[in-house]
């Protein structure tokens, strides 16, 4: 998939909702960090550096794998990089790095990226949809063979991959659970189960990485330790404790249908109310909004809205998606604004009939 | 009208919305309180007084006057005396009234109605739709001049009627008038115009009289002075204080559409949302919620609903015409989920088409 159409498909490989578990489970991804070997880790090189010693080697390795394509930043707009960071295909440094020498790589259906000259020379990402953390590492994997043809990766035998950040030394991988949890925050459980996730070594952030937590409810599961663990104890590890928070999201959700069925349902109704009314939204309570209502859609209160369109409207309600869908700059109050009608027309049209 | 219809009609005189600036002007008021000569006032006489001294003296008054009928509270249950509280159209004190000689006279349309045995012998008052104070002071008149055939008032050349509070003492008179105030209170000038309206001898009350200021955004303006005026200079006092009123609150929400479009639109869009949607409101929250849907409709920011529609609702969200329209008792958390359903109902199913 080219970067144009990642950059105007409305919706990306992990917004499809056909994973398993979508309904509470947005996405799984894999992140492999990758350093080539007798170089210096980006930061320590110098501009020229970037792309005469390691560009040259990446644009190399590609050459004979016709399904990869590398795009430069530089030939992106800002508002396109905002547009791939808030499709959560690039981090938040690569979106605003200024250098010549960065660029993404792409495969044909878009299900793997990579960021090249990030803070390590290769990171490989897999994200799909719902819980399927297995097949996110296969499509990382696959990625990162084909590059290993030609490119000679910095490998200690003792250490595994050698990475710019010692957090990442070793396997070189992260993985992470998008959750939606409503049911967890709403009573207020969700501290509870986290701190016994970081007990197991795992960590819990937002829907935006640091500091972004209980936004919407969605919480990222991921694994803190890369060393000392092969992949696939990562994923085993993961993939349990994924399950496990799923189980106690199901069986909160069923309580409250049992034991609190009009709270629930008031609380529900009166957020798809005040979404599908309200003339100015700003994006926080588009979110917290939009959580009560993907819950009460899921757990069918609500009109039906496949879970699709749901995802697509978490990165629709973004500022640069909003400009780009406008055709235009518009400040924050105009965004609010947009917002709004951008939510009432998302949710009403999509609406399944019957 | 019979007090049956009064009690099971929906719409009484006053909630049908044809009369003068009905949008902004629910109702005019005016109540006469009357004593009969050479006997003591009503919390100075015995039980046994009220019927053979007082209450006889009243039968013999009406009997010549076939459009006239009185209903003893006795033959009235506990919920039919509390919805004529909450249609206004007998006091707190009088629907509490254990005493079996308390009374209520009713004429034909139910324009006029009298309170017998209520602090004074009789208070006799008319409630129209609108700004029709005159109308409503020639209402309540007739029935006054009718009874005044047979009936002998305690008044003094110098004092003028005699009543069992001195506050009443001369004409007897309390006229008033339910506004629905939602721009002045939302850009906060209510407080100043009322300190004005103060100033002028008038009081302003909410809803449900003292206390409830502020419930939904309506005011009751009223005449405080009732001696060393006459019924004329009291009307015309009011009138024009009235309408001054009128002109504020048109000019605010003339202010609030040109100069906060977005934020105005936003307000009225998200309690509509929020009162169609909710599935659990308490009474104090809907009247709030409807008060910005009412400003809404009468603007032409929301769908049109006849403010009949709206006066209506005011009252049927009251517990005890909830329970009338339910056929059964029902605590406050069912109430609040009833009520929740017969806004939604009243309000979607009056929509006017085009």
């Amino acid at each position: 998939m080219s970067i144009n159409e990642l950059v105007n498909n409305s919706v990306v490989s992990w917004m499809t909702a056909d994973g398993p578990e979508a309904d509470i489970i947005i996405s799984s991804r894999i992140r492999l960090a990758r350093s080539l070997a007798e170089l210096p880790f980006p930061h320590l090189l110098s501009e020229e550096e970037k792309g005469r010693l390691m560009l040259d080697k990446v644009e190399e390795a590609i050459k004979p794998l016709p399904h990869l394509k590398m795009v430069m930043l530089s030939e992106i707009s800002d508002l396109d990089r905002n547009i791939l960071l808030e499709k959560h295909l690039i981090s938040p440094e690569h979106a605003r790095n200024n250098s010549p020498f960065c660029g993404i790589i792409t495969n044909n259906d878009g299900s793997v990226i990579a960021m090249v000259n990030e803070e390590d020379h290769l990171r490989i990402q897999s994200i799909l949809s719902g819980l399927q953390l297995n097949q996110a590492y296969r499509y990382a994997d696959d990625l990162d063979d084909s590059l290993e043809q030609t490119l000679d990766y910095a490998f200690d035998d003792q250490r595994g991959y050698l990475t710019a950040c010692p957090t990442n030394l070793g396997t070189g991988m992260r993985g992470s659970v998008m959750l939606h949890l409503p049911g967890l925050t709403m009573t207020n459980r969700q501290t509870q189960v986290f701190n016994s996730i970081n007990q197991l070594g795992l960590t819990v952030r937002g829907l935006y990485g640091e500091g972004t937590e209980a936004l919407g409810n969605f919480y990222q599961v991921s694994n803190q330790i890369t060393l000392g663990q092969n992949e696939e104890d990562i994923l085993n590890n993961l993939w349990t404790v994924t399950e496990h928070v799923l189980e106690q999201e199901r069986a909160t959700r069923n309580y409250l249908w049992s034991e609190m069925k009009y709270t629930l349902e008031d609380r529900v109704w009166r957020s798809y109310g005040l979404v599908t009314n309200a003339r100015v939204v700003t994006s926080n309570e588009a979110l917290a909004l939009l959580s009560d209502v993907r819950m009460g859609i899921v757990m069918g209160i609500l009109p039906q809205v496949p879970n699709r369109v749901l995802n697509e409207l978490i990165v629709a309600i973004r500022p640069a998606h909003l400009q780009k869908m406008a055709g235009r700059e518009m400040d924050s109050d105009e965004r609010d604004i947009f917002r709004a009608r951008v939510i009432k027309d998302m949710l009403t049209k999509n609406i399944k009939e019957g």
